[in-house]
């Protein structure tokens, strides 16, 4: 074969990186300054390198390192058989509880195995990509649109990292309250052109947040609003809240923790409920989708198992009448061109995605992919269009490798109680 | 780009034949001693040709000549945007019951154009195949087996098509009672090494057909065997043949028609209930997985729309623990390739695919696939890996183009009536 054409494994690379992160706040607690991401690199036979990404913390990077050594001769091309690897997870490290900070939805063993996965997938797709002159996308049957909307993420907010804590400084300010909430917005609409605003709740008493989204349809009448407070609710308040703002809201999101609760408060009023925590795997749906518990699946390529998976859930959703966006945790460009290419091609894509992408001020790229309009657009150039800035990496890296071990665990409870001592999550429902 | 790389659709070649059937009787009648099939041949500005096959009545020729031609200029890769095409299909050959000879379930204008547009998609890929020197199942996540189990498909038969009808001779013989019909299954043996057993019931009261089944459990105890009446039962009826032969069956394939009988035959026995007719699109997915009234969805590429359909119902079905397979109907080689490729790309395949292809003496490639050990290999040749004989197709289409149209569209009913005149296919339940 040609140079490029050969197809075989030769060497993975595994960068994990700190990245800086606002403070951002959120049921939990607060977004620690610097968030550990995990870079893969897949190096081909004919010299290609494909780049793939997913979360940093060490439950991750443990069985990613055995993992990496598994594909060293294996073809970029054989994803099925990727993911019947046997991939070692420390069950220890998995509680069986609503996951920390990354909000999930209950972590489980195979959840975690596939978060691994399919940062692998994801730069085997972009190998492959490259290797035959393809975007990802057309590796996956073709986008369906040429560029791809995400909203705006709207967060409460300090205007630094606590006192004494390390952390790159950022020029949001604030938001603490509608007003601010609303600044905000409007910023995200100067800068990236969204059009629509999705508020990360839980955070204060309901009634703040309702007079929030109320001050955001206000000053966007007409645009599409969400309000996720990480199923910090109870199911009367999620009731009550989905009365007082169902003529403002697109959707509501995972109001309540698990598929009875969802699929009463369903049942109870009018508004969709979207998730990214009641149904995020396959063995989830058969009763959230049986019982109407969600009307909007938030799919996370990361967590549901790669970009394959992602078109599958798609798939799936369209047959049962539910919605399909796309739910977004802390990441970088490369995760931002898979959603962007995979989001292309799934033609029941009816909301726009979240993405934390505008918070990220750091990134691994030479060049930062950008929002027009509140869209990205979809690249035609070979994989996922994008490249390593070796140099960022390499500094980003560093950070990781000098952390005293503090940070390399994104743990959202202990960065607020940097600020709250005694700080710990309100148990659910706090309202 | 260098030749063959260039991936723009510039011709599109439809060649409808008729290839022998030999008198294999079901519900509705007999085959045929001709059965319609429309081979498709995408060629592209590289020079790379692609093949695919499907049903060839005149219903979906008529949609699939203007869809020809909209293919023109467009990417190969482009599958997505393929199935979001506007297909023109005739609604009045639509008529929302049983359809006939293929018994497919209930005849819907978007699964005749689904049934088109797969052949479309196979060929792209077959092209998009050779072009990149990749086999089909690589360009669907790679193969997760190297050779895919087939089940000898046993059908009652008379000895040659009634007298004075044109038609090839045969040499299976006759099966029209218990002892034929495991005569007909050693001879499947030998022949092609099968050791699982199907076989088309619905002809005879269902005493004779429970004794056939005894015959073959005896003949070859623990094989897995399963009984297909087509729906020609009521649910009393199956409910007692599920119970006469629980011990022997793998499953009972559309006992009955629709997903309230089907469920109730379930919810009745112990008995997996597997089917073509009650789940033959998305559509009806959410009223059977929700109702339990099936078991194992047997796929069939032509009417769900493909290869990456296919893939997405397995991932469907596994999500709801539903068991997965696939049907068939008369066919060549071209799409027993499809289906293999697909089909070894599935992990969650666990039952043995049906095929009509033994019955096939006809074919339209240079060399007929084979079975070994009741196992078809899975080619790594880039593509489908299979090459059209243009004599054998010629000649196959001057069959088609002489015939004075009476065996251009499959009627099992009509071709029953030369035998039996004043035959109807009987109502459902006839037993």
């Amino acid at each position: 074969m040609t140079t490029g054409l050969d197809l075989t494994v030769t060497e993975v690379r595994l960068t994990p990186v700190l990245v800086a992160d606002p403070p951002l706040l959120n049921t939990q607690g607060v977004h620690q300054p610097y968030t550990p991401r995990l870079i893969v690199e897949v190096v081909t036979a004919g010299g290609i390198t494909g780049y793939g990404e997913t979360y940093g913390d060490t439950k991750y990077l443990e069985p990613a390192r055995p993992l990496a050594g598994k594909l060293i001769g294996r073809q970029v091309t054989d994803l099925n058989g990727l993911f019947a690897l046997d991939v070692a997870v420390d069950a220890s490290r998995v509680r069986d509880a609503v996951d920390v900070g990354g909000l999930r939805g209950v972590q489980t063993a195979d959840k975690l195995r596939l978060s691994v996965l399919s940062a692998f997938e994801v730069a085997c797709l972009d190998a492959l990509g490259k290797a035959l002159g393809l975007p990802v996308h057309a590796l996956l049957g073709g986008k369906v649109r040429d560029t791809v909307e995400y909203s705006a993420y709207l967060f409460y907010k300090w205007g630094a990292h606590p006192e004494g804590v390390a952390g790159e400084k950022d020029d949001w300010g604030a938001a603490l309250d509608p007003a601010g909430v609303v600044e905000q917005a409007r910023r995200f609409t100067e800068r990236h052109g969204f059009t629509s605003f999705k508020l990360k709740g839980g955070v204060f008493p309901p009634d703040e947040e309702i007079a929030a989204v109320r001050a955001l349809a206000a000053a966007f009448p007409g645009h599409p609003l969400r309000l996720d407070p990480n199923g910090a609710w109870s199911v009367e308040t999620s009731v009550r809240v989905a009365r007082e703002l169902g003529d403002v809201l697109e959707y509501l999101e995972d109001p309540v923790l698990g598929t009875p609760a969802m699929a009463e408060v369903a049942a109870r009023t009018g508004v969709p409920l979207a998730t990214n925590m009641c149904v995020t795997t396959f063995a989830e749906i058969k009763e959230a989708f049986t019982r109407g518990a969600v009307q909007v699946v938030l799919s996370d390529h990361h967590y549901w198992g790669g970009l394959r998976n992602t078109q599958h859930l798609a798939t799936l959703c369209a047959a049962f009448g539910v919605g399909v966006s796309m739910h977004s945790n802390t990441h970088l460009g490369i995760s931002l061109a898979a959603m962007t290419h995979v989001a292309s091609t799934v033609p029941n894509l009816h909301h726009a995605c979240d993405s934390h992408y505008p918070w990220q001020s750091e990134d691994v790229l030479t060049e930062r992919l950008t929002f027009d309009g509140g869209r990205v657009a979809v690249g035609d150039a070979p994989g996922l269009g994008v490249e390593l800035d070796r140099d960022r990496l390499a500094f980003l890296h560093r950070r990781w490798a000098e952390d005293d071990g503090r940070l390399r665990d994104r743990d959202d409870e202990a960065a607020m109680r940097v600020a709250e001592p005694g700080w710990v999550t309100p148990a659910a429902p706090r309202w």
